[in-house]
């Protein structure tokens, strides 16, 4: 048997057909924002996963299809209230919508973050663990949290939102959300970006990011690599912020591993040292140096599909 | 069918005889510090239990013994490390021993907040609930968190130290497990005296407490009680303590409720007005309002036995 994923970004989105082993067999890709109607994108979507199906020459044998996507909801099949979706402002029916538009196969949705979990413990970094972090470091911070092997939902659907907890208390970042001082505020691509500019602006130490006209975290990966100092300790104070809310979040839920995916933990060699040191210096003794921080093992472009379409798995 | 319900305590253990609807039939007291070997205690306790199961008449017709204990540990049936049990400082097994002792009766143990959110589910205001987390304000702060209606145990069977996560990031109050600025430092009993105590200190603010020699958190109870405007405002500090830290507990799990327990909850008067406005203040959007805070509703004398001996039924 095979699953079809479907990663549902704000700009495109991905579609494949993954065999039990986790190779994608055919996928494409189709814009999202072409529409404001969430109908119209459904039909494209519809006929997209078709094609791919017949490309991969499964017709007939496919289980069903799995959906990551902004603000999914795994127990109504909803997204609600999504900013970056241009058809998703409101309540989407989207598991419903899909599985009508594909002949009744089942759907089953659930944010992105969630999806690389089961898509790590599937096929990836978690294989075999029951309990761990699912941290996805992008232009926010995402998480997906397992425990005795499920995705933790909580009574709406909607747990796992660990990068809108409070990294700092007091004057903290203003985050998108509302609320101020949310570790995605700092701990994301966004958040390096913003801490480079706010460092430039308060010191005068000579950084070759001041050359720039505008900074992303890949510009203070560059630097960085390049042995920028200002570069290095923006890194390590966000490995720190990351790893002393990590520390937190295993006292919570005491997981074997926290599991970091995303453009960000791209920075590895830089971030790692700091988080692990932050995280360690921040847990009751009986955890210190027992959980692990580890990297993802998925190919960055299968990714997001492989995530989705393991979802479909337990349809 | 009935069950056993043991609560250890660094002074006294109790034992009573449970029965379906949560009446204690019968139940006794023990010293727990009269032995500094465990076998010695094991022994004691398994005297009283067959004393207890013959006073409620109903030998022969018990289920199992469910045991709550300082860093109990549901899943190796072992209590860790407790510097409070004169016999604890190793590795007890306690679940084997009192099970040989008891002719091979079936035994489960856990720590006390997670027993106490066991019987809230079981007997108490949590009934129904599938998702919530148990917040218990004695001396320190323990927590038993509840997702899908099962007690989250994690990876080692030490998940739920919620009362070890920060609430301070900096300069905050020594606790004892050698972290800084954890969350029981500020809002369990003993919190609540050490605020007054720095307040006063900090402070030329008139308040009854200054007449007093020492001071407990029953003290600022009382003082609030009449009145005493310092004491109110530590009430308040407290609340908003523990308030921002439910909106990250929320992040992560999206629980239905947030229910306390213990002598500090007693100060529901003066501490759920601040606690409900710094949660909702630090949540985001989607949960403003809609996440409750609640209040044990097991008869306080009954309670430590009543949650271990929910444990005993899913033996």
């Amino acid at each position: 048997m095979y699953v079809v994923g479907i990663d549902v970004g704000g700009q495109t989105s991905k579609i494949g057909v993954v065999d039990a082993r986790g190779t994608v067999l055919a996928q494409t890709v189709i814009r999202t924002d072409n529409h404001d109607v969430v109908d119209l994108f459904i039909a494209e979507l519809a006929e997209a996963v078709k094609k791919v199906i017949k490309e991969a020459d499964v017709e007939g044998k496919v289980r069903g299809i799995g959906v990551g996507a902004p603000n999914g909801n795994y127990y109504t099949g909803t997204i609600e209230n999504a900013p970056n979706l241009s058809w998703g402002h409101n309540r989407v029916e989207f598991a419903k919508l899909l599985s009508e538009a594909m002949g009744g196969m089942p759907v089953a949705l659930t944010n992105d973050a969630n999806a690389a979990a089961v898509g790590e413990m599937t096929y990836g970094a978690a294989r075999g663990m029951k309990n761990f972090i699912m941290i996805t470091l992008g232009s926010g911070v995402g998480s997906g949290i397992v425990i005795n092997g499920e995705v933790v939902y909580g009574h709406d659907g909607f747990a796992g939102e660990l990068g809108h907890t409070a990294a700092v208390r007091n004057n903290g970042r203003a985050c998108g959300c509302g609320k101020t001082g949310c570790l995605e505020t700092y701990a994301s691509a966004t958040g390096v970006a913003r801490t480079a500019r706010e460092w430039l602006e308060l010191s005068d130490e000579p950084s070759v990011l001041r050359n720039l006209d505008s900074i992303a975290s890949k510009d203070v990966f560059d630097a960085a690599k390049d042995g920028d100092k200002l570069a290095l300790k923006i890194f390590e104070f966000t490995g720190k912020i990351l790893g002393r809310s990590f520390a937190d979040f295993v006292a919570f839920s005491a997981p074997e591993a926290i599991v970091l995916f995303g453009g960000l933990a791209r920075a590895k060699e830089f971030l790692n040292d700091p988080i692990e040191e932050a995280m360690n210096a921040n847990l009751l003794p009986m955890w210190k140096n027992k959980v692990k921080v580890i990297y993802s093992q998925l190919k960055e472009s299968d990714a997001a599909i492989l995530g989705a379409s393991a979802l479909a798995w337990e349809l």
